[in-house]
């Protein structure tokens, strides 16, 4: 069975996004803070990593097959202009198809009837890579559903004191997790992987 | 200068308890499940602590000269019967002094006029050692007033999903830390030592 993984930067506190949207050069620092190139799907994107960053970064482009995304996190990254940076095919998951959408140049694909049906168009995109969930209420849909096998902390230290959490208004808490492991030290940040546990 | 620091047991989603007080299992799993036993100056408490926490515990009773303590934290545990497990003087703040204390029996003193004279008692009373606050409630008002210099989070494998947030309303945020450094790995926990950067 595909892998289904949820993966945030995140705060000591546990936020993704301070007030107001702010925090971001605190949480993406490490995107930017070594010296080893990571190129991605988006030739304008290019991420200098630290080491055991890079390594990181790099199993995570090379095993994602298809990626959950919400429709905030579309309008906020514009649909990333029709490719991902990851590469990898996107499942939308939203109300509403956004106008002009979907489009033959780009592999998104969109799901209005909830997060089973999109997680399930995801398993069939990624074949026998791992399905990616980003954004915490994707995330959490996943979780309530039963959904989610592996939770990809980037921990990151700062405390943001607010904004939006990662995990929130959880129905079926406590989730018992399994880890961290691998614990994979960087600079300002710590990779943290847990399984879920059923 | 004295160092001070924070320390919890803190669920991956930030909480110290757990909705209606619940999760207190889960978070102090780690205090039990060992077989390395470290006595405390609680003859009735012993731990029973796998190697690596049993190292980071033993640590921490012997460097800690004195705690600061809030009043929720007093009266739920009912003022420890006189004698805190880490076996150090304890200052506690509150608005009132509780009915029957001070005891001449113990090493508690009651500090009614804010964080910064409990603080410079419990610095007082620490001599070379160091001082720990505890509750969220103490930590923020730590760190709003500029007096933390470390934040010691004992990371659960847990998602709670709501109750008491070890950080919460903080004033000065976004705080930046440095580290975590060390990480030490246990079982059922993760000990993380921050810096708080000034």
């Amino acid at each position: 069975m595909t892998t289904v993984y949820a993966a945030a930067s995140m705060s000591l506190d546990g936020y993704v996004s301070g007030p107001a949207e702010a925090g971001f050069d605190q949480l993406f620092d490490w995107y930017g803070n070594g010296d080893v190139e990571v190129t991605t799907a988006d030739p304008a994107l290019t991420m200098r990593l630290r080491e055991p960053s890079a390594q990181v970064f790099r199993q995570l482009l090379q095993e994602t097959g298809a990626l959950v995304v919400g429709r905030k996190t579309f309008d906020l990254t514009d649909g990333w202009g029709g490719r991902h940076p990851i590469g990898c095919p996107v499942v939308v998951l939203t109300h509403q198809v956004p106008e002009g959408w979907p489009r033959p140049d780009a592999p998104f694909t969109f799901v209005t009837d909830g997060i089973e049906p999109a997680v399930a168009t995801a398993r069939q995109l990624a074949g026998d890579r791992l399905v990616g969930v980003s954004g915490g209420s994707i995330a959490r849909q996943c979780l309530d559903a039963e959904l989610l096998d592996e939770i990809r902390i980037d921990l990151v230290p700062v405390l943001l004191g607010g904004g939006t959490p990662f995990f929130d208004h959880l129905r079926t808490a406590p989730v018992v997790l399994d880890g961290p492991s691998p614990v994979i030290e960087g600079d300002r940040v710590t990779h943290l992987r847990y399984r879920v546990r059923r």
